[in-house]
């Protein structure tokens, strides 16, 4: 037995989120379970680092395994293989038998992409979420800043957990182009909804109608009623997971 | 009666290409002369700058055309909500009567995407092509600096015309990253697959089939036979058209 981290991209679009449900539903950990148990001739089963939702995508998922001893490019190859080609296994590493891809994330980044461009996305169609108002990037990075460091982010989820919805964002980076706007979440974690909820609010900050104060509104009531919308999940992709 | 420019995103993938053929094949031209049509309540045609092939993709095509006075926001909002999502309108632009999309280009360029990651493209897989060899990017620099300037290039061309085949390549720029390497070809025109070629050829080179030299010969002989394959046609894109 042996213990394998992989890293994974999948386009989100046709899939009912990462993770694994009925066997009549399509999910990205269904369908990689299936090509591994198949590779393997057992049942297997994968942990991914985390559980993103339909339409979600990821540039860069991890997940973890325990399986046989098998050799990693030959396994990449054949999942490669018979992947649907929305599904790409970037890499096979064997690691030591503690590593878990999500009890040992230290820090994950999603990127939410808006175009916001006067004219529709082509190429980026199905990885973007259009937004036609002009909206105010300053106030956007104004109320940003506010959402840094560790708070309770209940009011930005629609965990209904009984756990701790503290987190702690460590930054949030605009990279700005003619066509659109990319917003980099980096946390130690996030809630389920946590980033479409925060870009739906920044979004509304941005259209003016909520200012940026707003967000320590949201954090002090912990009142998801009061956050903006969940924007649309088209536009996030799952863009690295940390591991010290 | 006025003239317009217009500036176009496509993904080619389901079209037969540019040009207008008979109306039962799904063109590029065609699908935009009917959406224009309907609005003008008119025939209308429209002359693009470059004929790109089935399957290839525009970044930023240009055509031209004669029509009625008319609202150039209005016209693009209009034919970009009627217009299938792989076809977009960036702009439309009132031009002086003197202006033709084809005759006043003065400069093209193209560009080639060859995916080189050792594993498939997820997000970019219907506008690479992919390349499991390794491939010598230095010997193919080395060879496209021996395409640079005004050449015969009936060679790399399946081009049937009677026409001078004589062409001037001003530039041919490598951008490399760890999953894939862009070539931009910039030139005042290009002949009838020749960017194609012109890809397959330094592709031979850079898996070491034929040397840089191979080059010289090719335009010397003006003989296709013993040019490289014709590249697939969805790692290419027109990306920008000059005009002085």
């Amino acid at each position: 037995m042996a213990r394998y981290k992989l890293e994974i991209a999948y386009e989100g679009t046709k899939y009912k989120g990462w993770q694994r449900l009925k066997q009549t539903e399509e999910t990205i950990q269904g369908k990689i379970e299936g090509v591994l148990s198949r590779y393997c001739g057992q049942e297997m089963t994968i942990d991914g680092a985390g559980r993103t939702d339909a339409g979600v995508h990821a540039r860069c998922q991890v997940a973890s395994f325990d399986g046989p001893l098998l050799d990693e490019l030959a396994l990449r190859t054949a999942m490669n293989t018979y992947l649907p080609e929305d599904i790409v296994i970037k890499s096979v590493t064997q690691v030591g038998g503690r590593f878990h891809a999500r009890f040992n994330a230290t820090e994950k980044t999603y990127v939410y992409t808006i175009w916001t461009a006067a004219y529709p996305p082509v190429f980026e169609r199905k990885f973007v979420t259009v937004v036609t108002e002009r909206i105010d990037l300053d106030a956007m990075k104004l109320a940003s800043r506010l959402l840094i460091g560790q708070h309770d982010f209940k009011g930005f989820s629609t965990d209904k957990t009984k756990k701790s919805t503290t987190r702690t964002i460590k930054k949030i980076d605009f990279e700005i182009s003619p066509e659109k706007v990319k917003i980099y979440y980096t946390g130690d974690g996030f809630l389920y909804n946590m980033v479409r909820i925060l870009t739906g609010t920044l979004l509304e900050i941005g259209m003016g109608s909520m200012t940026p104060e707003a967000i320590l509104e949201i954090l002090a009531k912990k009142d998801r009623s009061i956050a903006g919308p969940t924007a649309p999940p088209q536009g996030l992709a799952l863009w690295h997971v940390n591991y010290d």
